[in-house]
């Protein structure tokens, strides 16, 4: 075919890097051209990952074995921090690049931001610029131009789908909104853990970074330039016993004159013809295992029981839509083949 | 012994009775004369749960067959609706007897509540006005002067502990309080229904009762009551794949000059003391699986990273200080037993 | 597309229904023309299976609704029994029709076997006779001519795989074959039963159908045909806390100058080629969540620490590969399409 | 009490330590007067294990900070290797010691075995000819009068107790006996590994050690003891989701004139007035989760189809029976308190 482009995956020994790999097997305009992983160059994919036994895939190389002159694009999995690095490093090689990068390195704009949440300044600020924030339903046309593509953080994606809308026509009220985002194991990634054994996490649930997790600031840009103010969400993420799946219950308070199902009609309205966005009926409420596995995401709206509050529910694939597939997405608006290219798969339920 | 009680479970083949024979079994004070179960009445204990093989127990009778006569105290585990007319024809023939009700029907004191959240008239409109609130640590002395003690939901339980003291304090808005309450399936009972089949909960997470939840009535009475006014929270539980745990996660603002440390402060100073609620240091984060099996509580307080708001969680086990084991502490305060009597064991983790 | 087929699924409101529709979905030259839940009837597919919303879908009928004229192919997920009345009807409207059928009845080809198995005669005897079994690597020629093809059992499948091909060697002992096969919950279906809930299930495993599955005769038919004799294997399978997943872990004694490598060979030369079948290194172990989700199969073989054994493993996922996978992979067959068509997707790992 | 004994734990921040601590805790003539974890020495047992916050207990210290001449008992629950020159060292510093140790080390009546099977020579031979092999039921007097128990495997526990009686009886065929045991996660202990992270774990199965494992040779020493001569068991561990519980499938052919029914009434005579073992009525089959939390032993015996084999099923909690709560049986017997003090706690189920 006379499009199949060549990708390179940096950091392909984690969850999100095999996924990316499951997906884009599916894929018919890809073609996985290079696999890295630092610590187990050298190794098959499937000695690192058994599911592919039998796939034809390139042996695992270091970052620095790479062959840009051969490669489109790069999805670039690797840690927060290095990333920056290792991503100018690559643009200096190669400007014409293509990068999805599923990092937080280059999800906040403002670089104050950045170094208040994550502690240091940021070590590519000029990149930091260009880069394009990517929700895909919500930044589209940003995302179709950009060589650098910041992949959002599965819990941010989650509550931006439905509460962005929400704010940009003032149906809620910005400064209380309290969102509580449970999510399975497989976002925490592959490192050897104490907290993560399995005797630690199963048969229990429990808050992790609360009051402090960095996916807040990302809700934050958000919702400020949705809301064209300063918002105030509280946001509390919770791990249960599950691999995968996010799933957002969002307590909002209405704006004056709001009700609950003028929220379900706008979500409804701004997702109309949205390929992996289900909107369920009025008052239905969403499962996380209904796009386990998938792209797509789903959510609803339910009145509380008073006139002045409204519980909306996103829920979507932490793996996928949450970080692997929305990449995958992402490159495809950037490639300009159709987005829903190697994403169609439904929900493998049970 | 002089003082060892006889007492009867009605509805013995569900969860919460199993849960009142594992915990009674340990009881030095206690002894099993009477197991009901009407649709299993001639089995043995053993064949409807088999972790008692080699004990012995009453064989299943129907509620019918119990000779009151020989029963002290009555712990009634059965259905909602129906418990109120079996409770009104057992006081009926004992008007001494002892009953712990882990139904809902005595929870809610107001009439008119019971009929709005429940569809119907209350049955037994005497009895509801003299039941206490079963709540062991906020309610104790009313407790040990009942005959019928109305033990809380688990829901309930879980957020009225971290947050009635708080109430009573004036130290949180009344008007402001969103509860997300993660829960395990063992809540749900013993009823084959598909919704609840492994298949179809586990690897996944739903909210369920959104806006309505019958649990709502409860926190609405202990809350109003605390605050001496109408209060306002939103309440979504949370089905999670896990067996055992409650988890709520509640999002309080602060009344003015109030601080997270000081909520803190009152939560350690309202349970210094008390053997089954541990308020863990300020900023700790408190863990389902640290409670799983036991009748222990584990609260913690953690700051927003604004100053306005808090993150209160609790969590207790659904069927030991959600239902049976704060059945068998109540029943130890009517009694005038050690309060702490067949409930010592820490929870069973990993 | 000139060759595009129109099919049916009979059942499509039990898990092998959805899961003929996730996989049928992806195929690209069938068209699901009719689904069928007779109890549900009147429904959407997505009210169903909610992951399934905003597909477009046949709306579930009756299978006496089916407009049998506009179906080329049936996919029979209805339960054991009654199937067999069900397929004769058909065939008797029309002949012409190819059936994949999911259910036990036309997997045994003596009448006697049948009646010995399932308690009674079996009521489609000539039906039975024409019907292929359905293991499609090791039947592939009869299937391609079939109009009935009979999927086998998912335990089935998971040991008729590695086995036959030994015994077919004489390279083990036919009276000596010990069955030990673990299987995740999807497998029981989606009825309504106590047994099956999530907390009867959860934390623990168990052993059922011991000394008397009905995929022993499945078992007893393809060994004895492959050793030429009767053999002997006891089956005893488990039931564990996942969804997906069946994993067979064989003991078997070598017959006299076999090895342990010998065994591996066999299985490496029989299976080379085969798109859907891993033979791993030898002495390397698979994993079931290797190949959860999908229609793949992974075998090991492992020595003993004596001369005399060794333990063959093989694993799939009892919904794909031992369900609907192999279903849609003896359509491709009997339809002439090519053979991996619908089911390039890896496992969905973690 | 004038009985009370001081006892130390050692290796107190693993699975096994914490489990011993949950147990003891309930048991009313001991004190835990020390508590050991090298690595965490210095922090409170709350720290490293929530569930205790609240309890009075020793913080932990190193090994070297014990003082012995304050303890009568030492639960030695260290890694094996190390662990027999620690104990080494506690009985040069004090000969009357009782030490029960968890580890494997002392499991090995034969040098040569120990070598062979652990990959060097045993560094504390005089000790390992004194220890006495802790499945309490079977050896009770050699454990009375030891100074050393060496506590046996979870795997080795749950196949000895069914199996050793009907070797005894010669009931069975020694040559041919096929262990397939499937455990829970907390077996593999607390230390961070990738292949215990809960993603590795959840929603799959596989085998570990086939061929190889250690327990085999705890088999292979009791096996051989009762049959009198050498036995051949092939014993496969698999590795399940869930936290607690071992489930042995035996698969055994009958010996000449012996019947399933013989079989069962063998286990049922030889653990007649056992407190901990339950021997099943013949044809029924255990569920762990029904000892799970416990000391019990379930035992169920079922015929296979044909007349020659039978499947001999035994399940425990890995943990309890399985390691922490046999070490306080064995206590029990040393210190000649009742047997069942402090163990007589039903499984936590659901």
């Amino acid at each position: 075919m006379a499009d199949l482009i060549n990708v390179a995956i940096l950091g392909a020994s984690g969850y999100t890097g095999s996924e990316l790999v499951r997906l884009l097997l599916r894929h018919p305009r890809v073609k996985i051209a290079a696999l890295t992983a630092d610590r187990k160059a050298g190794q098959a994919m499937a000695d690192v990952f058994p599911q592919f036994a039998g796939v034809e895939l390139p042996r695992l190389i270091t970052i620095a074995e790479i062959d840009l002159d051969a490669i489109d694009l790069v999805f670039c999995a690797l840690p927060h921090g290095t990333t920056q690095g290792v991503i100018a490093g690559l643009f200096e090689k190669k400007q014409t690049l293509k990068v999805v990068d599923l990092s937080a390195d280059f999800r906040l704009a403002d670089p104050a931001d950045y170094e208040t949440w994550y502690g240091h300044p940021h070590q590519a600020l000029e990149l930091q610029k260009e880069a394009a924030f990517g929700v895909t339903e919500l930044n589209r046309d940003a995302i179709a131009g950009a060589r650098l593509i910041a992949n959002p953080g599965c819990h941010s994606t989650t509550s931006i789908l439905p509460i962005v809308p929400l704010l940009r026509e003032k149906l809620i009220d910005p400064d209380n909104i309290v969102v509580v985002s449970a999510t399975g194991m497989s976002g925490a990634g592959r490192a050897a853990k104490e907290e993560m054994l399995f005797s630690e996490v199963s048969e229990g649930v429990h808050a992790y970074g609360v009051g402090k997790h960095r996916h807040t600031s990302e809700l934050d840009q958000e919702f400020d330039k949705a809301s064209g103010r300063l918002s105030r969400a509280t946001f509390t993420p919770l791990l249960i016993p599950m691999n995968r799946g996010i799933y957002a219950t969002v307590t909002v308070t209405l704006a004056a004159g709001a009700t609950a199902e003028k929220l379900h009609e706008t979500l409804t309205e701004t997702y109309a013809g949205e390929p992996f966005i289900a909107v369920l009926p009025f008052g239905k409420v969403p499962q996380s295992r209904h796009v386990r596995g998938s792209n797509f995401v789903q959510l609803g709206v339910v009145a509380d029981r008073g006139p002045d509050r409204a519980i909306v529910i996103s829920t979507l694939d932490n793996l996928v839509k949450g970080a692997s597939g929305q990449a995958v997405q992402n490159m495809n608006v950037v490639c300009g083949f159709p987005e829903t290219e190697g994403l169609e798969s439904r929900a493998v339920f049970p």
